[in-house]
């Protein structure tokens, strides 16, 4: 099969090249990129030196030619590009965070006005180990958000206690590495600026609390999640916390989440999440807790950010809607250290 | 005057000796160590050379020639040398844990059995910023955890609200850099190990949770504090995130906190908590936001988990029981970058 | 085919897991580990939970059943085990120095009383870019050092240049992460006392100083190298500068280089050598320079010190030895970022 | 006395400003920048916030009220200042290149045509431990480089020597944190792009090593030094390996160094010199090492680049010509860890 990548020139779309050349499906992989059209990928991505001798080519709707595309473009230009591409028959999963979420008022609210609403009904939130399903159908998916990844998979499995924990007073403290912030140099992600700090931002109204909270009320209807993002001084990893209070038992939770994943390649339930052991891998390793004095779980879950929380994900979800096996690609072992 | 530091092999001994040999009040430093006695302090604590060309002592009351020591041991060791030391006339700021809670049952729930339960009552909590006149007035002082430091301050000035805000769901989410765990080489502190990774770790039940509660409930009596930890990949620094439900307003919020702290030197109400602006530094930077959405505050709090929650208070706390100014010695400024 | 690991507890014991889980050719991988046998690799190496549930087992040659064996074990201990599996017909990677250096007296003047110097002979010297035809021939295999790999692959191209370099006075400075230290928690590398700092160690006198030599000097037969390592604040990587004085040409030196490794896949010439574009991957990327004022020559060679530098070519040799295609499981494409 | 800092919007500026604000003879500190000029200096340098509560200023010759000026300014700039500052009898430490060769000739080739030669036959070069006496004279002080104060203080003791060593194969082989870089966010910088890895730049070329051949030439006349830096994973420090070859002796060589630098307080002979013993202070730590077989002697030299690099020395210049204690204000430990 041939893959587009629309976008290629920021980190996401880098390691979309990374696994979408290793993987045994695809024979070919374009990347467009507006603004470093006709420049070597190489010179960008400098580690694909020797191994991906082409250039970024200009994005061109009526020279596409793939089965699927990938849209690593920035919020409010997924929907530019999707309804072209889907129009030619080829399959979209937009990284971008324009089909994520249905209700398109609490979309608007957060980003800009949606240019094709009717396409949200049709696109499929594409976290497989949720929405396997519809995601095997679907023309269109919409690539779920780092943080959101992380902290849905790690709150999705409480469902089944909804009746016993208090859907309203949820937090979700997340912390990310810098890569999440993208390729562009500003003063906040300058090495010496960074390096060897913690740093919050964005305290309240992130948006991908909307996110969250949208796709888990499928899970836990009446749920309000109140999520605050940190900056850690490392490259890759998401390690995010959520603190639900409800009368549970620390026991059968870890139990209900050994079982509610049981038959998932990709998530384990760990001991204790940590970011080193799935940086560079399609993981997501989640620890459950529960402090039996003051009624509080918390649940720990560490993704790599730009892997199971974007590339790793899209082409997981490409396997899906491929009809491939759903690992395809994504056999990458994590190092240590 | 004089100065003896009683387990000075560690971080927090190393830092205490930093800052007293700079001390304008403090004319001699003695270091002792169990393990280390007879060897040069400058072989373990290497950026002394040169700079104190001492060796480390035994300890040894009956030779003990003092005004204030400092007990930089483990838990259980300060209630083992504090009566001694009193009865001698000098003063003591212990950094262990043995006298912050002065409820003999709740600190022996999470450590030993106390040894002089009756020095419990006349220890002042060393948290100038908040119990200044105590600790004037006191002979033994207990130097706060680093954790406990960095919540508190976050949460006290939170007193005024006690009526509007829900006191039973109080989050506490902290992140530490690792000197926090100390000097001894464990497959948890290798640099392979830790670097560049973010690891939950003590998720419910660490022992700076009674202590941060049992003191708060002095500004908000029926407050329960839920506390989680975590590792960073940073060698100094504390961010504490306490995330409080109530019916707030975020501009009030600031300007109240602003004013609590309006006289404190050493406490700086700014827009984003950041580690960096304060480590290697008394400060404690604190940023209080609130979501009017979600009902919720987020307070952070950042320190140096070796200075402001550790040595540099444990010298401020001399200080005050000493009567000199309250910033001497303390007066490093904070490094850009 | 199956492998062996003796020794699978440390860092290339791991990275050695990691290759050859996923290796096309390999149906099975066995690890040993003295000290750990009996329990689960995933405890030690973490990352591989989910992936490999098999515990650690005795090393035990009776039972040994195997198609190669990797020995990534201290230096005098592969040539404890080398001659028994030789005589059960299994191949030999060892990645100990046992075997690395054929005059025996030079050996032993840096290591140990060789046990088994009849086979030294034999030893094929397991660089695959300089001496494939003999690794393709033998049944022992000496893995290089991590260094040497760097500082080799770096100076054999001069051999054409030989007679107009200054071949007594060649400089290698080298830099490597804390992973080539090993697993055993130290002070020495203690997250706090390494992270963010450089240290210049092991001056003079370095045990891969004599294996660069004795190795280049079939390139540069009188040569002689100084060799001086670094310890870098990160995990993965080796920087190595050699610098040579000659009178040479800047241009024809980098074409030279250029034409030396063309068909070499794992090699690439690049502008400026830089560890995080090949570590986590089997290249080594090499930039010579050339300061006509000077007359002086700058190599330098960046490689993954656990993969180029250890296990990755460990598996290059198995697939040179056991006649795969010498990529074979290699394939894996460096990060960006 | 009064400071003046020219451009202090950088990292120089900043630490100037730090160092100044806690020295005892300084009880005015103003700084101007041109870009920045009417903003609040605590806004760029944050840490500094609760401190120094003033804008930075507008450069202004006919208003400047000050006893020393520094210039810590790009190259070209130090120039177009000095003269009129002179001029009003102010004195000044240039931290730009622009005083630090006299060779007219020379400075042109590496940077511009020099606007005003004459000056540069008085201005002293600003290394005290090497040429205190007329840095004590001076009305104008030329501030080294980074790079050149630590090859230059690891590389003069071998004038003793100076018939038994090849002057002319003199390598520097050095590697800086990332703040010698500046403040300007660039790809090169960008946390991502250099976190964890370690790059060569500048092989050949680098504008440091005719500065430092030039004042080496004093100790070692005939001196020909090939200078190669390389980027490394942390903020702050300077490690330096000096390479030479001669016919020395080991202890002969450490006694000498002691001997030559026993009465500096800011210059200590280590046994392993550790960029971590010296970053946030004024100290140099210097190691040398001898290979009788190879004949080689390698010096270590460790030094932050900011401090002893450059803020902290142009301040010992400044207590110099000012006639005060060369300590003043220099005092900082530095820090365990």
């Amino acid at each position: 099969m041939k893959a587009l990548i629309a976008g290629g020139s920021g980190y996401t779309g880098g390691e979309l090249m990374r696994i979408l050349l290793n993987h045994p499906k695809v024979q070919d992989v374009t990347a467009t990129s507006r603004s470093l059209a006709g420049k070597m990928v190489a010179d960008t991505h400098q580690s694909l030196r020797g191994i991906y001798e082409r250039k970024f080519e200009e994005y061109n709707l009526s020279k596409a030619d793939a089965d699927v595309a990938f849209l690593a473009v920035p919020h409010g230009e997924g929907m530019e590009l999707a309804p072209g591409l889907l129009g030619k028959g080829i399959k979209v999963v937009d990284l971008s965070a324009d089909y994520r979420i249905r209700d398109r008022a609490l979309y608007e609210r957060y980003y800009t006005v949606h240019k094709n609403p009717e396409l949200l009904g049709e696109a499929a939130y594409g976290l497989p180990e949720l929405f396997r399903g519809e995601i095997g159908q679907a023309r269109l998916v919409a690539n779920p958000g780092c943080y959101s990844t992380a902290a849905i998979l790690a709150l999705a499995p409480l469902g089944v206690y909804k009746n016993r924990i208090d859907v309203t007073k949820v937090i979700v403290d997340a912390k990310s590495g810098t890569s999440g912030a993208g390729t562009k140099p500003t003063e906040f992600l300058h090495h010496c600026e960074v390096d060897g700090g913690l740093k919050i931002y964005k305290a309240t109204g992130h948006r991908h609390q909307p996110e969250i909270e949208y796709i888990l009320r499928r899970f836990l209807p009446e749920i309000s999640v109140s999520f605050t993002p940190t900056l850690a001084p490392m490259i890759r990893g998401i390690l995010s916390n959520a603190h639900v209070f409800g009368d549970l038992d620390g026991v059968d939770l870890r139990r209900h989440y050994m079982d509610f994943y049981k038959k998932e390649r990709f998530i384990r339930v760990v001991d204790a999440a940590y970011t080193k052991n799935v940086v560079y891998s399609n993981f997501c390793d989640i620890s459950p807790y529960y402090d039996q004095e003051k009624k509080r779980a918390v649940v720990a879950s560490a993704i790599d950010n730009l892997v199971k929380g974007a590339a790793g994900q899209a082409v997981q979800n490409m396997n899906l809607i491929m009809g491939f096996d759903e690992k395809e690609g994504l056999n990458a072992i994590p190092y240590h250290p």
